[in-house]
């Protein structure tokens, strides 16, 4: 389903040949309106992918009607050559669909530092172009893979109107503001500020709060397209829940693909002066290396959690803290607290409850634990 | 040589059982005068084990006659109970030395969230005071082993005076402030206002700047302690490029013992704007998971680089930075620079240095790689 789960718009996969290893690794999606408006969250790493400078200006306009995305290459750190690949990227799409530069997004993700080969890479959007279909989008999500085990699709259908997506992302996985390359569409007859607030309500508790391995990326982009074929315009409190929900369905499927992991883990800080805190205490302990190894090792080592907590600025009194790993307070008040043998970690997912006693704000902060193959997969090739 | 180098002090080193294995555990070092100034830095964790919360009150007196070690347990998030075992560890060792609890430092090491076994810890308080030599300093280094596969002393001569010192550590290794444990003494005559302030400028430069794990510590203490036996006053400065000497020394066998490390990575940050600007990207350099993975696996990835600058607050221009690994200026211009195949890392240490082409400023930041045998070390029991 992905992104034609949606009216009015078509996809495709193709292999240009920008992977050695022959897989798919361009996609492109294709708003057929009758409206084209959109909106865009990037990523806040201060060192921006071609891709991204590019795609800021163009969402600027509230405008695109159509997203060319390519795996195999970020096309990140390749300076002004770089940007004119992205460039050429988005003209040669609109020359082959009868579109505006000025309204093609581009996305890419892969090894940052290495030009892209548009040899390949042109041809390709021709290809693409050539296989738009409205049954286009499994394969566009296919296309967008790098190490990610499985594509990740996610769709809501409201009353009469559809919001579907697709997203990729396996390592480099703490976003800010946007993760990883998604593309969300919708058939429902909403404006651009209308899309923007329902995206960046939905990114900021959603993708902005799955943290795998602690790395921003160069490239992180999430996009949000509408086509307006329904013929509907939903209340936008409506719309608002349909995007955030499928934007938490496939944050969760990044954090269920992460390179290496064996463990889901999810950080719920509770009792915290501010939801600022509730985070920032969350996203700390979340990126906390021997809790990850911990918890790999099914160890509820609840002392690693106090210690990341204790390197916050946020509001507590170390002797009123507590801590819960899968619903045994194993730490209570700063000291011990249940028998810590009481706690089950053979599943996959494992719950971590913070409770900093210093208020009524929470979040909740995903991660995956750190293992032998993050390691192995991070180290043995460059990715 | 360790903490015995310098004259006016005895250590001693015993196994009292508090580790299960029967390997050493607790060290006593008593500075037997004729002056008994000390100072110390402790973590900057706000959850701070029981004898950090002991031996901070000590060290505003500026006098220590002897500090306590144990290893096997870091009486961290042990309540009121775990404060009272620390008392009751200074004031055994007072009893049995004659001197005063409120000038005996204890210092711990071990797993947090554990009970201290008294039953063993008090005797053998008083096994290493019969044990107590001039030449004890090894044994006191040993004994304050925890994941340590060596134990680790240094020490520097002056003219007619010394500085020795220990110290131990292998994860959980970024201190805010000071490290692990650590104790310099010297027979120099230097008053505790002169300690203090070789001492903080000394681990500023030294043990502040390793990070190991990103992981900072409940229990990180550094203490210096003169005995004035040499008679002997050097000058400030002298004394201070001592103190910064032994700090420099034992923190580069802190990095070179590092659990699970295969590579010692020294990054250097230069033209940055200010010198807390170049430690902060010397820190996120440091703690880049990817990173860390990439070197292990003897790759000069310099884009994992540039994305870790990128999520700072430091001033640069994305398109001004450069980064050269062992020597080759792999990224020039925010862009692919020099060959990568160039680098060569088959050699335990690695030289990353990230030009921010923003000013005159610079640091250096120690780190190590990420390996397979960290995770398997702090996951596969607990620590």
């Amino acid at each position: 389903m992905s992104v034609t789960a949606a009216k009015g718009f078509t996809a495709a996969g193709v292999a240009a040949g920008i992977k050695a290893n022959g897989n798919p690794d361009l996609a492109l999606v294709v708003n057929t309106g009758p409206r084209a408006a959109a909106a865009g969250v990037f990523t806040a790493n201060r060192v921006k992918a071609a891709p991204v400078l590019w795609s800021e200006q163009v969402l600027k306009g509230g405008q695109v009607t159509a997203v060319v995305l390519n795996s195999g290459g970020a096309n990140a750190c390749t300076g002004p050559l770089g940007f004119q690949d992205t460039h050429a990227t988005a003209e040669k799409a609109a020359e082959v669909l009868g579109h505006s530069a000025s309204e093609v997004a581009v996305c890419s993700t892969g090894l940052i530092g290495v030009p892209l080969p548009m040899d390949r890479l042109l041809p390709g959007v021709e290809s693409a172009a050539a296989e738009l279909s409205a049954h286009g989008g499994e394969k566009a999500a296919i296309a967008i893979r790098t190490t990610d085990t499985v594509h990740k699709t996610a769709v809501y259908e409201g009353e009469g109107w559809t919001v579907g997506g697709m997203a990729k992302g396996a390592g480099m996985l703490a976003p800010g503001l946007a993760t990883m390359l998604a593309v969300l569409t919708t058939d429902a007859d909403v404006d651009a500020p209308g899309l923007d607030a329902a995206l960046r309500a939905a990114t900021a508790v959603t993708f902005d709060r799955i943290d795998s391995d602690g790395c921003m990326s160069t490239n992180d982009t999430v996009l949000l397209l509408a086509s307006g074929a329904a013929g509907i315009a939903p209340p936008q409190a409506d719309f608002d829940a349909a995007v955030a929900a499928v934007c938490a369905d496939l944050a969760r499927q990044l954090i269920a693909d992460a390179e290496g992991a064996s463990k889901d883990i999810r950080i719920e800080v509770t009792g915290a002066a501010t939801e600022e805190e509730a985070v920032a205490v969350a996203r700390t302990i979340a990126r906390n290396n021997l809790l990850k190894c911990a918890i790999h090792g099914e160890d509820p080592n609840w002392g690693r959690v106090l210690s990341a907590i204790g390197t916050t600025t946020a509001v507590f009194d170390p002797d009123e803290l507590n801590v819960a790993i899968n619903g045994v307070w194993v730490c209570k008040k700063g000291a011990v607290g249940e028998d810590r043998d009481l706690v089950d970690m053979r599943y996959r997912q494992v719950d971590i409850t913070a409770d900093l006693a210093a208020g009524g704000a929470r979040a909740v902060v995903w991660t995956n634990d750190l293992t032998a193959d993050y390691v192995h997969e991070n180290s043995a090739y460059s990715s």
